[in-house]
């Protein structure tokens, strides 16, 4: 089998398509409704009572026969003894007898052989006799048993992203817990000797440490949990038993996919490359812009529990590169993994605001601030790399097809939303 | 002074003020960087050191005098001794001598004297002596310091939200931390003797607890911190011992803002508008569907520690009402109050799929599907407050405007989505 390099560069689908492989599905786990918020609902959920539960009153008011009240006006009212008071949550509800009426709350019971409420506000609120001065129609003010859904019938897909709305759905059928996919879990690693971490004094030629925690971030805005290792040295029997050590560990902390960032360029220190070539990861490069240098696959270790294997995808090391390739390749990748179903971000068309050239061959991802209102999107900062300030200032990406060499002001591109 | 109930119904921008001016801006705390994400920045980032900090190769290759390889061709190389090898992170760069080359890797300190670098691929990588294959333009590969930013210079706003890019740009300039607005803490009150908790078993007349879950993630989703008190039961004094108790504790226990559903219609037993009733708070109705029975003020009790205040917002019982008053008043409230700069959810423009009518005089909030290919929108359910079905399966509230009484398909209507 040929090797990536060996075959040229790849597309940039080639390239998404190869690391959203990697990832298996992730198994079903049980939360409980307050931790279910973004989580991925595993299985369908139906209504294990009907919703309501039973007939009950949608007003405060008096629960009647409504050929009993169809003469009542406001000048001449139909009185009737009040036979009993039914607050909501009484479970004891007596039929209501004909002749009768019975003061009723909002969500209480509707007493057997009544069909109709009257609204307090049509009566005189008495509490032992009640004057009604006006009329109902049969079924007013009643809201059905199984109106919203009968018992047994689905309500919600698997699929089904979960929010304030679906886990209120679930508690009012009783359901304490929800079967949701399991968040993948991803070891991020960032090399590289020239790194020092925030807050410690930095010496010449030294640079803060920015990618690790930046991807760890990315990665649970994701919807996946992180382990973040920095700082593993350029050396590479060390970088190797790291990860063999964590490939070793039981779940949740053994990693579904570990994720680095550097060390796989042309250079003559590239730990990365040299640590994984062999056992399993390829490397290569992308027909794009930023993050031409890529690899990715599953890495065959020898562990203390045996051979073992586990999704690896590796990042280049300028941030820039680093976050638009999280964003094209491990962002999808993870949240397919999950059954979410919009694994990428929003894509929208805007006109340029000004022209941009762009190199044949390669897929650009520029950095953009749309602008809504009039559908138009601005460059930020340069095609350069390096530059995280003017991505922290983008709210999109800019996505240049790989033929296209030239966009004139006012024609449209295709944007991917960075929203938060 | 009027009540509010003596004045008629407030309309819907009335009481969305009212509910914000409760809610002070929040205070300042400091995160770490991993925790920022989805926190809103309280004070101005700038640039502690410059970005990049240092001049650095852009590329893997060699740091050479541009004049001095400016003959070199395929056909006619310039060869120059190697005096150097600099790896990124190396601190001791030593200046480039005249007539000589440094072999240097990407990110590594472009040393003095140098002022381009020759990429590997255009050399022979020779290690002790290098031939050269390609001029050079002076600059070529080098990232200059300050070249994203220059050390002092302003980075990102007060009032930014964070996500991955911008807390990777904190990382680059070496914070450990940033200073980022206090989440709200919100108690959370669920009312009503015929809940029962999900997972119990039902008896009739009861129904399912889910105001008090849903509203808990609801606060959460919206960036606050959530406190859930369910089956308070139905008695005044003890409704107000629990509250009285929740305001004496510390911050961060101490609540910003206590949220009730339910107990505030024109029932018999209405708990929360029993309790709080002349302790600061005030009822009413507000012109709009679902939600029309609202309440809010500052509660004035006497608690262990004095008299004290703490913001109420009540909103109805009906599981539809209470999540759209949610998303009308309190949302935009909490997010606010941490200066957010997009409160409120994105609102578009959308055609209606079919004829809507909507009650004269009410501002209605129906639960629609939006199709945002065709730019259509379609109601799902009716506009009866129960049904919690449906919202959850709606992905927008369509907002109809209080003097509509109907709108033809086609129309266009104002759409709040409810993205998770």
């Amino acid at each position: 089998m040929s090797t990536w390099s060996e075959t040229g560069p790849r597309s940039v689908d080639e390239h998404r398509a190869a690391v959203a492989a990697l990832l298996a599905p992730t198994g079903v786990e049980r939360v409980a409704l307050t931790d279910a918020s973004g989580r991925v609902l595993a299985e369908e959920l139906a209504a294990a009572v009907s919703l309501p539960p039973f007939d009950n009153s949608a007003m405060d008011g008096y629960a009647v026969r409504a050929a009993e009240v169809a003469a009542a006006a406001a000048d001449s009212p139909v009185e009737l003894p009040v036979a009993a008071d039914i607050p909501a949550g009484r479970t004891d509800v007596p039929p209501l007898a004909p002749g009768a009426a019975a003061r009723i709350m909002t969500g209480a019971p509707v007493p057997d052989g009544a069909d109709a409420i009257v609204p307090v506000e049509r009566t005189d609120a008495g509490t032992a006799r009640v004057r009604i001065s006006a009329p109902a129609d049969p079924g007013a003010h009643v809201r059905r048993a199984g109106e919203d859904a009968a018992a047994g019938q689905a309500l919600l897909g698997a699929g089904t992203v979960l929010s304030a709305p679906q886990i209120g759905l679930a508690a009012a059928c009783g359901r304490p817990d929800l079967a949701v996919r399991r968040r993948p879990h991803v070891l991020v690693l960032s090399t590289g000797s020239e790194l020092v971490a925030p807050g410690e004094p930095l010496a010449p030629g030294q640079i803060y440490e920015s990618n690790g925690t930046m991807l760890a971030v990315a990665v649970r805005e994701a919807g996946a949990t992180a382990e973040l290792l920095s700082f593993v040295p350029d050396d590479v029997e060390r970088f190797r038993a790291v990860l063999a050590e964590k490939m070793a560990a039981a779940s949740p902390a053994r990693p579904d996919l570990v994720l680095t960032s550097g060390g796989v360029s042309a250079g003559a220190y590239e730990v990365v490359k040299d640590a994984l070539t062999g056992h399993g990861v390829e490397f290569g490069k992308v027909a794009m812009q930023p993050g031409g240098p890529q690899g990715c696959g599953t890495l065959q270790l020898d562990t203390a529990s045996g051979r073992t294997g586990v999704a690896v995808a590796t990042l280049p090391g300028n941030p820039v590169s680093a976050l638009v390739s999280f964003e094209v390749f491990v962002r999808p990748a993870l949240r397919a993994a999950v059954g979410h179903p919009d694994p990428d971000r929003p894509i929208v068309t805007a006109r340029l605001s000004g022209d941009l050239s762009s190199p044949a061959g390669r897929r650009q991802f520029r950095r953009g601030i749309l602008d809504a209102a009039s559908g138009t999107v601005a460059e930020i900062g340069t095609p350069a790399s390096h530059l995280i300030g003017a991505l922290a200032r983008a709210d999109c990406l800019i996505d240049l097809p790989a033929d296209t060499t030239a966009v004139a002001a006012g024609e449209p591109v295709t944007v991917w939303l960075l929203e938060v």
